[in-house]
């Protein structure tokens, strides 16, 4: 019988040329339109998160369909790390570098208390732009980024040792590696 | 003891003049950020909805907070209806008008099998548009929308006749109206 990793694998689909010519995207949507993928992934991390979360922070917008599953399993509120003009209320933004291109998030202003500990959440790790970013709102806010967790990390970017560089993140979980 | 209604009524904030003058804009981030709201909503949009749901798909961004949990608790899988290039593979699409401003939803081609019963989840109903061209793009992938829960619906503005006049679609849940 296939491990919960097996399947999440098997379901993860790498699309060639996209968004531009040369990069090798991972497309998440088979896992999540599985009934037994997206079981799978959620169980996956939610064994993988340490004690004592006080909220669930996900990032826009496959963030989102990670990381609010573990918030209700966690019996915790959620909180979204936005793109730009999205959020109505005051917002702290952060401008940052993807893999390919720039872009800015923001959070609420009073999204968070400070002190709280923050379950960082996206589908991916990949140069580590958008984490560092999505921490460094948390930081703002007061609150404390105390775990990261992501399906898929790309290991060769680097965005693991950037994280612990830039933010003193150490405590990541991604389920799959390439 | 406040009711579950009760719970997520007071933790919808309205916030004037966003995204534009004179629209006052429903925000569910305290509803979302609160874990008794979270557990609330997702509460009350399972109970409504319908037997023999065969997938949910849920409309970016705010329909993944809402739709992801349905899916898990359904014990079904979840297609995302995103904004445009946004999915990597072959997608159909379909622009639409806003309450303010016009946009475009695509979905993979490859996301449904013809015939499902779809759940389709948004935050919110107004004019219908969104909740129309997500409907339209499921037909086009051959499925059925056999059910739409928001938990927002906002009456005055006819998206509910909307659904039923151009998609056929009268089972329309929503827990919060204006």
């Amino acid at each position: 019988m296939a491990t919960d990793l097996e399947i999440i694998a098997s379901l993860i689909r790498p699309v060639h040329d996209f968004p531009k010519p040369g990069v090798l995207f991972r497309d998440i949507t088979p896992l999540i339109g599985s009934p037994a993928g997206l079981r799978a992934v959620t169980a996956g991390l939610l064994n993988a998160v340490p004690g004592d979360i006080d909220v669930v922070a996900g990032i826009e917008s496959r963030g989102f369909i990670f990381g609010v599953p573990l918030a209700l399993e966690l019996g915790v509120g959620f909180v979204p790390i936005r793109k730009p003009n999205k959020l109505p209320g005051p917002v702290y933004s952060q401008p940052f570098d993807l893999e390919y291109g720039s872009s800015t998030l923001s959070i609420h202003q009073d999204s968070l208390q400070p002190g709280q500990r923050v379950l960082l959440v996206d589908d991916l790790l990949a140069t580590g732009g958008t984490l560092v970013a999505g921490a460094q709102l948390i930081d703002q806010v007061g609150a404390d980024t105390v775990h990261v967790s992501v399906v898929i990390e790309l290991t060769d970017l680097g965005g693991r040792a950037k994280l612990a560089a830039q933010r003193g993140i150490v405590s990541v979980t991604s389920l799959i590696s390439y």
